[in-house]
């Protein structure tokens, strides 16, 4: 019998938050008159102990005790060697792959929904709000509630919303309320369907209406919660790597390849940022953030300071991206449509510490069907895009004749997906590449704001 | 930090199924002519492996190699403590969950789906045909085929397949062909829709149609294969008990009441068939199978000889029956809608070593929607009638200020059945009860059948 899986004991839990910003310089966010912005300018948006997080250079950051706790549902979630999909590849790579399906939404979503609900708690808010693009940031949230008694309100993507109603069911399960996004009940929603009655929505739109929601609410009882991008959605994040790296301690391994998908880029900064540090230290290892070519933040827009929404409700903020007015065409994974890319995974990214893939949406969904007739569990459509970058690593392996060890974030499973497989069989999906017309006019709305700064973290 | 999961390390996987047959005295299955059936009768239905092991009394049965491989995919499954259900019952009891939504399809099933295609494959069947009530089934046993190279055609009940559309795209994935039943491929299905064209089907009639469709494949390529009822079903589900019983020793505690729900019968009998024969040997245990109201086969039907299936393909089997051609009402747990029972279970229950209970469709998604809001899994609706009982005696416990020992089947996840939990928020769900006289009428098709004999297994 193969050892599949290797556990971590609950006991060996990491108990810190790893915090990239130990490590490397960023560009600070910038207010409307262009200055850098306080921690106070956050505070209608967010409860202070955490925007405290947000901006916090600790390296290291205790998880409270009721977090652990919450988390010890499903954590130490399995590091399992994909030893099936590595023999249909007929590769001598080593496939590890962390499986964040475990949690009870079936992502990693939850590792930064259980803190984010807590504090929001402990600061005496009573509602949050929050957008989801495929539903798994939106579900996460409300689980993430109903554990600490708090009301939640999900201002959902309309193409997501329409093409999968049992998210919406998931999130009423849990308590939650699931909005259509652009809705009516925000300025900003109706500023979007003025503009596009028949718009399929977008993260940008969905994060404008939530954030409005928030601050509008005159109680001062409600603040707004963003599921990926921000430092401390990072931080929450990296219990993935940290368990990981205990993992491959465990078996006496470790990584010549750390992959992940990036829509907002939490995923891949849960798994990849403790190796990053590991990398910034010296070691050699290679990581690779994944994206779909119909959406290529990383692969081809460029760095530069943006809004993280579309009514321009955020700060600025130094990223990668398409553009804050960016709508993506309706491809299927929808956690992988967001205009923007976190600031910590711009930064490694301009430093050359990370380096970004795409794939295409044939790719993905070929390594998911491969995936799931080999290793058993379907995984979400995102996952596929970091799958397909681990299909040609370990063909390359393979052709170089050369054992090597890649470790893949396998953010979640695909159950309440199964539609875009479906229309994967059926034939109805394609591979949209973004048109060099499309990126060229999807970079006006940031073309006057100003630039962020090379930064340089390793010596 | 509560240390929710009892975490059974992979290498102490048990290596042995249970078989109660080693415990119990059974009435033998009969043929048409009412004498008992031999093995070969069966050869044409299942693989003549799978048959001996139908028959064996041999208390362990070593499970071969390639099987816990693949096994070892998702268990040892977790063994978890349900504190936070605990907490808000407010009762001294404490209640483990063996939480069977870990495997790949979401459910207990491909416990036996694995075995059965292995022996299959070890045959030199190429094609497996299957019936599926809720689902839960059809995806396991397309899991399991994709695992060992074999096809598989699923007939699924229809209100089940118009639905839950996302089940037939899972199928799909693992490479299974999914159609609706009654269909127009076999002559019972025909036959079936002849007698009412808008026939919701049952399983008895999707039962005959896969066995029908593989018995007339005349390459002698295709077996055909049952999820549940059968004794080799109940033997291959013992691992989830076995393993328990190891995981209560890990932590020095035993349980006082074991609950679990029961359509078949195999994931009750999975979970307690170890504990029976503790019983058996015993042990002061209280073992409670459940089922709904609308569908009272173990509470309120009579012990007979029956045949599993509407056509009356399958042998004349000693069980608690409703009638072979009872369509039950559309209520959602599309697991528990079967009119018998598996003979070994209603066995125990005649002799009183189980006492099945009933809840009602209300009681079930109370519990289930305080289970998700609470522990965050969110149940099967089959699993949330177990829940129910749970609640029942959580709050027994209360009342008498008795701390007790609970350890139920979590048999799987809802996470395709969301759908189900969208109907109970819009209260468009009822507590059908059987009625007297439907439950008279239906016993009419076995009057002239002949009668089980009592048997006696403790002394």
């Amino acid at each position: 019998m193969n050892h599949r899986q290797i556990i971590l004991p609950q006991s060996e839990m990491p108990r810190q938050w790893y915090n990239i910003l130990a490590d490397i310089k960023m560009n600070p966010p910038l207010g409307p008159d262009g200055n850098p912005i306080a921690p106070k300018d956050l505070a209608p948006v967010f409860p202070m102990n955490l925007i405290e997080q947000e901006v916090s250079s600790e390296r290291w950051i205790t998880i409270p005790e009721p977090v652990m706790d919450v988390l010890s549902i499903w954590r130490p979630s399995p590091m399992m060697r994909a030893i099936s999909f590595e023999k249909a590849l007929d590769t001598p790579a080593k496939i590890y792959y962390k499986n964040e399906g475990v949690s009870p939404p079936g992502s990693h979503k939850p590792n930064t929904a259980i803190p984010q609900a807590y504090y929001n708690k402990e600061f005496g808010i009573e509602r949050m709000t929050t957008e989801t693009g495929a539903g798994q940031w939106g579900s996460a949230l409300s689980f993430a509630c109903a554990q600490f008694g708090l009301s939640c309100r999900v201002y959902m993507v309309r193409i997501s919303f329409d093409q999968k109603p049992y998210r919406k069911a998931m999130m009423e399960t849990w308590g939650g309320q699931c909005v259509a996004s652009p809705s009516t009940e925000t300025k900003a929603g109706r500023d979007a369907l003025a503009r596009d009655p028949n718009t399929p929505g977008s993260l940008g739109i969905a994060i404008s209406e939530a954030i409005e929601a928030a601050v509008s609410d005159t109680s001062g009882k409600t603040r707004y919660s963003l599921g990926s991008v921000l430092n401390h959605v990072m931080l929450h994040q990296t219990i993935i790597g940290l368990e990981a790296k205990k993992q491959f301690d465990m078996i006496g391994d470790y990584p010549d390849i750390v992959i992940g998908c990036a829509g907002g880029g939490s995923n891949f900064a849960g798994l990849a940022f403790p190796f990053v540090s590991d990398k910034i230290h010296g070691r050699d290892i290679a990581i690779y953030p994944v994206e779909p070519m119909a959406c290529p933040t990383m692969t081809r827009a460029p760095f530069v300071y943006d809004h993280g929404d579309t009514a321009g409700y955020t700060p600025l903020m130094p990223m990668h991206s398409l553009g804050h007015a960016f709508v993506p065409p309706p491809i299927h994974a929808g956690g992988l449509r967001y205009h923007g890319m976190a600031p910590t995974v711009s930064q490694l990214i301009t430093e050359g510490l990370c380096e970004p893939k795409a794939v295409t949406q044939t790719e993905a969904y070929e390594a998911g069907v491969l995936w799931a007739r080999t290793e058993g569990f379907i995984p979400a459509p995102e996952t596929t895009n970091a799958l397909a970058q681990v299909v040609k690593e370990a063909r390359q392996a393979k052709e170089e004749g050369r054992e090597k060890t890649i470790v893949v974030s396998w953010s979640g499973h695909g159950l309440l997906d199964l539609g875009a497989y479906d229309r994967y069989f059926s034939g109805e999906l394609n591979d949209i590449a973004m048109s060099d017309d499309d990126l060229q006019k999807s970079q006006a709305v940031f073309a006057d704001y100003p630039k962020p700064k090379p930064m340089k973290s390793t010596p």
